[in-house]
């Protein structure tokens, strides 16, 4: 994603008690921060987080997180937060390589993962979401029998990436080339998604169980 | 499903601890019947138990219930929790309107409804697995935030519960007209599955949070 350097993203990030830029401090106290014990679900790379504050919105009972690098993008997800007063969504600003010093083991019970980068050439497969070594890292997070959802418009990165959950010992439950193409509707989509579905790009999507 | 009557099913399934002959004694115990404290999903109409039975084996972390009405039926499902060893299968041979006596508030985390009886006939639509008395009592075993994943042949059935599940408060997460357009493979099928795609018989699905 291009972006613009906006220099008021982060004062207004950093005002909100929503936004977590201490989350190394937060390891097996995040039921504490949101105040109650829902199960916690995770976004990785939420972009202007329109899926995850739709779900957040849909599903009162369960906390989400929403994880980008970047304030530019970050502060959309804040103001939606916000606008439709969500109190089960909280927002960290950080590089996902960290994740995880910031949750205890089995914290999370779900992870959603939509279009993130292809990164298609090969020496920058390692930098993929899906990539092995991130596997791994969340599978550590990950309560056990918890699922990834996977979505991205990029076939080889997707093709790939059901080699990376495999040799990593995930359960791939279902997957689809085209999750449009029986007449799917579903309520949270993603900037992305809503743009490339409109434009005929077939969706991938797979469920994996940790 | 048409069933001829086998004499020596109950005496089978009575021999094994694996299935359940009293229910009603296991609210708020489901935990100590598994022996841990990992998630319990339901099956509800499991047939033969070809889609438990692949996901038991699949994950390991979750907890697993087959209910369904018939012993000729039943004695599948413990064959093939015999055969591939499973620990985290249980078997219940009752009526699904008595749930309600057998679960806590919040006991289950998740409910699989496939391919259930679509009662046709306006007078019999009550009987339907998806019907809102049906759904009501769902969610007082449903843990909140969990889910309902819905699978059916039948478009008249799969319209009338969209309409259901939003009328009783369930939040639609998405939803397919074809699951299988798009080229979707799923490691677990039910018996009706296969031989209805195999057919050419669209298969519709949905995902509702509680």
């Amino acid at each position: 994603m291009r972006l613009r350097k906006k220099q008021w993203a982060k004062p207004e990030l950093e005002k909100d008690p929503k936004v977590i830029f201490n989350p190394q401090d937060y390891p097996g106290k995040w039921h504490e921060c949101f105040g109650n014990h829902n199960p916690i679900h995770l976004e990785l790379g939420c972009g202007r987080g329109r899926f995850i504050s739709r779900l957040a919105e849909m599903n009162q009972e369960i906390n989400y997180i929403a994880v980008d690098l970047y304030d530019e993008l970050l502060v959309y997800v804040l103001r939606k937060a916000n606008e439709l007063k969500l109190n089960n969504l909280r927002i960290i600003p950080m590089n996902i390589k960290n994740l995880a010093g910031i949750f205890e083991q089995g914290e999370i019970e779900r992870l959603y993962l939509n279009f993130s980068t292809p990164w298609p050439s090969r020496r920058h497969h390692r930098r993929r979401l899906t990539y092995p070594d991130f596997l791994k890292m969340y599978q550590r997070v990950l309560k056990k029998g918890s699922e990834i959802w996977f979505k991205t418009d990029d076939e080889p990165l997707f093709k790939d990436s059901l080699g990376y959950f495999a040799m990593t010992g995930f359960q791939e439950q279902f997957k689809t080339y085209d999750l449009y193409a029986g007449g799917c509707s579903a309520e949270a989509m993603t900037e992305y998604e809503e743009k490339f579905h409109s434009q005929g790009i077939k969706i991938k999507f797979a469920v994996f169980s940790n």
